[in-house]
């Protein structure tokens, strides 16, 4: 791939390297107009594509990405993507695509779209005889910093989010950041929970440079918000390739979405939280607990609690949820996949960089620290 | 494990090593008595366990595994295993057990049945929350031979065979070879298939093994029983340990099977025909059809040919299909999984040990093979 200039950050390409996979993580702008050619570097042209779209995605960088696709035969399925379309039916939908139309293992399915996409997709990829070449081409943010790497993919079902699933990495992901032009504000917050998750598992350094360039990130200005993914995504890759599987380091990942799961789950997946919001509040739970259970300093503690309160949000914990709902919480809390026993797990802040994933608490302790946050 | 003395032959542990998992297969007698005491060998008790149990299996093996088996939270699932059942609602009721009763990762999942329930199991347990711990407890020959080892799993839709699925790793494997004895002379036919088929695999030397000792094998004596089928599970520890994922090496094991798939296929999986006997037929046909396109000595081919005759079928090649079905075949045949074109991939033999797997043909010239059989 020849790198462009490009104003203050050439592109950048990532190797992430797993037990099952090696797949590269192109960062930049103008991807999509070369996408036949970065396919081609990457040797993953395919005889027939199946391309994933979400109804979301503008049309101009629809038409442009078609425009570059080249294939003998290119299959086109738009998919209306929210939690509620994350299901099983979905799946027998797009992997029937692949059945009437003969795809093969050497065949390829691509997500063009947000997180949802990507998952719905990967788990399709996943399943079908097996396992075929499945390429992600993320358009929020939230997916290119997060959802996209490490080969998570699954669907909901009526006992919560994500429950099904598998560990699928893709052969190839395209980020590219034109895209995000094109994202509401609220989206804009989404990915950055996820960003800011990310600076506060690394290191002071990189969260500093999140606070110190806030509004530069959350309005898109460049190099800012490039530089943002690309820390981001390089924090995910050194976990990811420690413990692909989930079996321990990667549970850091985790921290504040054990509360977040349960809110977006009491909510039914409702447009009233969207899942980075969900995180947020999360987050300042996990720090609030965290602070409560005397293992985080008090000035880190004011530092990461100032720097959420800059981040605007629709709803916050009090509006949304009130006392008779923190049984349900506690219920949906209990099922999520991550907790391994009776009691529940929660990932917890000792410093920057420094996480705590093995604390299991009752289901009281919760449930009076949930109330208390409420009458706050 | 203790080693007990067993005539002739002691029980054996085969160790798999996978990019995705490690695991041992128990193979000999008497092992179901003390299954409890393995799980603790491996290190592999759980707080809750779900056995999926065949129908199939005589109340007698029942009785002696659940009086053996120690745990929190034994749930009992029973499972009438058949190519029908083996569908995406039979996944969906087991895993709602799993939901409904909160298991989690640590939480364990059994198979105690043939191939089918293995297959159903193995699925359902890589797609509960991205993967639960897995042990398999095969009863049939098949099962013990072939599909408990290497980590396939899958369910059939109305495109075919094991088209949905994934590649997910048992922690372990059991084979009580005492289980075999309820099985019937139709079953044990059905696991000398893939004994044979590994031979040929193998070498000339394993497959003199079985011509030497062939009636004592499908009369289930032992030592001869036993080495069989430890030299199978061998052969194929060693091909999966290479190419877990079928990228290339691990498509010898396919020998015969497209044909196979495509006879079951075409018989909606009835029991006119059970997957063994296709397979014998399989190999039938892939022995002849490489003898045809001179891939194969005559000398090698007749003394193969000789064995597969003293195989009783139920019912052979020309009782099962006439030139009416011959369109149908090839069409389930370039619909197979493991075919990357829009060829037929068909799996040659030169000799013992030496297998052709990049061989692709028009739909013709199989059509024009398959009518010639029949005219036999």
């Amino acid at each position: 791939m020849s790198k462009k200039l490009y104003p203050f950050m050439r592109n950048q390409k990532i190797q992430i390297k797993t037990n099952t996979k090696n797949y590269s993580i192109f960062i930049g702008s103008k991807l999509i107009n070369r996408i036949n050619k970065i396919f081609i570097s990457q040797r993953l042209s395919s005889p027939k594509i199946l391309i994933v779209i979400d109804n979301n995605i503008p049309s101009k960088f629809k038409s442009k990405l078609f425009k570059n696709l080249k294939s003998k035969l290119i299959k086109k399925h738009f998919f209306n993507a929210n939690e509620k379309n994350k299901n099983q039916k979905n799946i027998d939908l797009i992997q029937n695509i692949l059945f009437e139309n003969r795809f093969n293992r050497d065949d390829c399915i691509i997500a063009f779209g947000g997180g949802i996409t990507g998952d719905v997709v990967g788990y399709c990829a996943s399943t079908y005889k097996r396992g075929i070449k499945f390429i992600n081409i993320p358009t929020t943010l939230l997916a290119q910093v997060d959802s996209s790497i490490g080969g998570k993919t699954g669907i909901n079902n009526s006992y919560g989010k994500n429950l099904i699933g598998s560990f699928y990495q893709p052969s190839l992901v395209v980020s590219d950041t034109d895209l995000l032009k094109s994202l509401n504000p609220r989206e804009v917050i989404c990915g950055y929970a996820e960003i800011l998750k990310s600076s506060l598992l690394d290191s002071f350094q990189k969260f500093k440079y999140l606070d110190n360039n806030f509004n530069s990130i959350i309005n898109l200005k460049k190099p800012f918000i490039e530089k943002a993914i690309l820390n981001s995504c390089k924090l995910k890759k050194r976990i990811v390739q420690k413990d692909e599987h989930e079996s321990n380091l990667r549970k850091i990942l985790n921290l504040g979405h054990t509360f977040a799961h349960a809110y977006e789950s009491c909510l039914g997946f409702s447009n009233k939280l969207n899942h980075g919001e969900a995180v947020i509040i999360g987050i300042k739970n996990a720090l609030e607990f965290s602070y409560q259970k005397k293992l985080l300093k008090s000035k880190s503690y004011q530092i990461i609690k100032n720097h959420l309160k800059k981040i605007p949000l629709k709803k916050n914990f009090k509006q949304l949820f009130n006392e008779r709902d923190v049984n349900k919480i506690i219920s949906f809390m209990k099922s999520d996949k991550k907790n391994n026993s009776e009691k529940i797990n929660i990932i917890l802040i000792k410093d920057f960089g420094k996480i705590k994933t093995n604390w299991q608490f009752d289901k009281s302790t919760l449930r009076k620290f949930l109330s208390s946050e409420l009458k706050k």
